[in-house]
């Protein structure tokens, strides 16, 4: 367990844990065998050799025809033989840095690191105190200082919530800006169309004060490509894959299977979809780029077959995710998943749908866990008691990672025989050398009596949760930045501004 | 998976899974490598050599130090050397079953089954219309009616609430009855004292109308032998394993090692002391009947250091059960764990510590998982909508254990080439023959979208569970009993009742 040393403390403020970045040193969980990993594998390259993907982007359809795939240009359907997709995949690292603009965030991704990441692109926000509401940049500003103060919290998944009030023509313009000045953890940029990333990129070089060159040596941002599953990726998300590996920028490629929908309604068919989707964008983006910083990521859950909508956090999708992570250990890939549910509240089946997600996720092997906090409602909704839960969430799964230490002290053979039968630890000198810091202290779990818990007003989680996120915002404290850099950045989003942004 | 072809089914009731036996194929999760399992496993092979273990009953005195322990009558105390503990531990069978008195729910322990039983011991009941008054023996019914109604509900793991309003002389009368005339499930006996287990074996001889050398064959109920810790066992629970061994039935032997109170702050020093008392406990069993069938049980947690009580579903508590099922494996013996939480409200708190506890207890190897339903505010209080939450937890537990399927109808890629690039999975025939079981379908999670979920009235996962285990104990019916039987049966319980019961 690296210990950051830089990260901020804040005297009086909340009690959490201090930032950390862990490191899984467990067995993974797996639920294949490597015969089923191994089938899974042949029937995804069976699939790419014979069904193809759709890339919807002539320049994608050129480097794939040079690189030696089968493109069909009328239809944009490409097909692989297994070579060129072997080739390609022996290209991607098995490990790197996203470089944050502190360094002390340095996110690891890839073996035995893992990283916990906010809840990216709903559409809404919600709290307790004003309820329901479409996403606007203020709710997207609150969530950004509330990531920054809680530190399991590694990166930012994206937007929040979706500042729907700002054009989209311009909204990555003020999203990137706040992302930098409010935070000083790892950030995404959008994969949609060029001209974002672009910009993303510059602004990022300006943040990190740095020449066009130096940011092309590593790692400082990340994106999420999503397939349009089945076995189609859209324009935009090409480019801006193009763009940020032509920059040596980090890729996550997310196949969008939800069984019975835009996959087999089998779990073996949508994992054998999921892998041949990302094998053909993570093989795509090593052409571009041999060597590409990509991130295996895996989103296999089912609908409902009553009412057609997405499910997460069901037995379908931990075995899933945990198939999941096998696969992209097969390949030497980074592996990326997320905590989901589909609950309407911040109530127990929230919880335990987001627990069931968490644990497969890291448990499984996940290196970043992507809407890890925050996420309500199958992805429609960021909630900012959500956010606490979830914090607490990781809070436990960053301590169940700490392994158990077993050594002469710790044993306490001493310490059981002076205490002898019938006794209590309570006074003895190896617990008061240790109680301060032998176990988990809670951020929200409240575990008061029944008499004294109904004196302080008989509180939910949820609404301890409300307490809790009022507090680390009312504590929020900006990162520091450089007044030069500050105001480049804000000239450089005048200008873009000014120019009216980018297309639609 | 064994399916029971007996379980009976209610037209038109609340959907749930079928009753199954559970079969954990997977590989267990690990905490300690092998070499930390072996320094637990020696340095409680000192405590037992050099400390000891306080035995409160001149009977076990007796047959200890027949059986070469050495004892000190004086003190109560008995140390083992170490070729006795693994010459008794080697007696004790891996795997056993407990019989019920319907066989489709006999209760396999050991190896890789996988068995749920109620929360237990409860002093308090709880639902939302009536709130949480003590325990009565109305509750105490209706909680038996529910577990057996609830299919995931293996076993009843006790008195789910005390029926306080039943005198403590005469309430296993009652209460054995009633375990016996509501459901057909395996059940617990309570070790307090030699009259009562006489009591409760019994009756149980009674309701399976057979001879007292055919109850002597097999294991047809339970008990719960809990250590005094530190390193003592009390008189009673002495007398009742004594009683329930020489009758040849099942004791799950549990320490209650809380780390920090009734063990070390170390997590190390708690499972060292954890797995001393429990080694000492089965050796005894072993010593009163070789061959006797025993579960080792693990119950480590810590308390808050702040206020001293226990905490449960904690980062330590599920770290113990991880590495108890570990210990448990070292031993070839069947493994005990719990679901439990130390929430006063069933909240997302509630949820997540019960989720954290119930994965540890199944992905660590739990044969027999205690409390799994129903369990409240540290075991204070059965909750009656708690049983609805953890009915769709062991579910979901369930669902999970069952492997992914993988074969070429599964990895379905004539259905992906059908649907190709672009288009949708719904009408598709490999679709059509499979969306009605593909997927779980769920107890209490509501994946309704948020206006539907807002027409519906909004409520929380803990208000429809209130719906839920209403319905639940409309639609009960009686496990059919032949009347003969009950009549026996209700003979003695009126003729003990007329004998006092048993002595205070």
């Amino acid at each position: 367990m690296r210990k950051s040393t830089q990260s901020r403390r804040h005297p009086g403020a909340t009690p959490q844990l201090e930032f950390e970045h862990l490191v899984n040193e467990y067995k993974f969980t797996e639920v294949l065998s490597d015969d089923q990993v191994e089938q899974i594998h042949e029937a995804s390259l069976e699939i790419l050799e014979s069904v193809g993907v759709e890339f919807l982007l002539p320049e994608a359809l050129d480097l794939l025809a040079s690189a030696g795939a089968a493109v069909e240009h009328e239809t944009c359907r490409v097909r692989f033989d297994r070579d060129l997709i072997t080739e390609r995949l022996g290209m991607a690292p098995s490990q790197f840095t996203v470089h944050a603009r502190n360094p002390a965030h340095d996110m690891r991704l890839g073996g035995r690191h893992v990283s916990f990441a906010t809840v990216a692109s709903a559409p809404n926000a919600s709290d307790r105190r004003s309820g329901r509401r479409p996403g606007n940049f203020a709710d997207f500003e609150r969530f950004l200082k509330l990531a920054q103060m809680t530190n399991v919290v590694h990166a930012i998944g994206g937007y929040p919530v979706e500042p729907i009030d700002v054009p989209p023509r311009i909204r990555h313009l003020d999203g990137v800006r706040s992302m930098i000045a409010l935070t000083d953890k790892p950030y995404r940029l959008y994969a949609l169309g060029r001209g974002r990333i672009e910009d993303g990129l510059e602004m990022t070089r300006i943040a990190y004060g740095i020449s066009a060159e130096a940011l092309m040596e590593a790692p400082r941002v990340f994106t999420n490509v999503n397939v349009n599953s089945p076995l189609r990726i859209d324009g935009p998300m090409l480019a801006g894959l193009i763009e940020m590996a032509r920059w040596n920028q980090a890729i996550i490629i997310t196949p969008f299977t939800l069984c019975g929908a835009m996959a087999p309604v089998t779990l073996a068919g949508g994992l054998a979809q999921q892998n041949a989707e990302a094998l053909a964008a993570i093989a795509f983006a090593q052409i571009v780029r041999p060597g590409a910083a990509v991130v295996y990521g895996g989103f296999t859950s089912n609908v409902d077959m009553k009412s057609g909508s997405p499910a997460f956090g069901t037995p379908e999708n931990v075995k899933a995710i945990l198939a999941g992570g096998q696969l992209a250990r097969r390949y030497r890939l980074p592996y990326r998943s997320s905590n989901t549910n589909s609950s309407n509240a911040v109530d127990a089946q929230s919880a335990y749908e987001s627990m069931l997600s968490l644990w497969a996720a890291v448990m499984g092997g996940g290196n970043f866990v992507q809407h890890a906090a925050g996420w309500l409602e199958g992805g429609l909704t960021a909630s900012f008691e959500k956010m606490v839960v979830d914090a607490e969430l990781l809070q436990n799964m960053a301590q169940i990672l700490k392994p158990i230490q077993v050594d002469a002290h710790a044993l306490a053979l001493d310490a059981i025989r002076d205490v002898g039968p019938g006794g209590h630890f309570f006074g003895t000198p190896h617990t008061l050398e240790r109680y301060r810091t032998a176990f988990y202290a809670p951020l929200l779990s409240d575990w008061s009596n029944y008499g004294r818990w109904t004196e302080k007003g008989s509180m939910t989680a949820e609404q301890r949760a409300s307490s809790i996120f009022e507090a680390l915002l009312a504590e929020y404290q900006a990162p520091p930045i450089d007044k030069g850099i500050l105001d480049e950045l804000d000239e450089f989003v005048a200008k873009r501004r000014a120019e009216g942004g980018v297309p639609d």
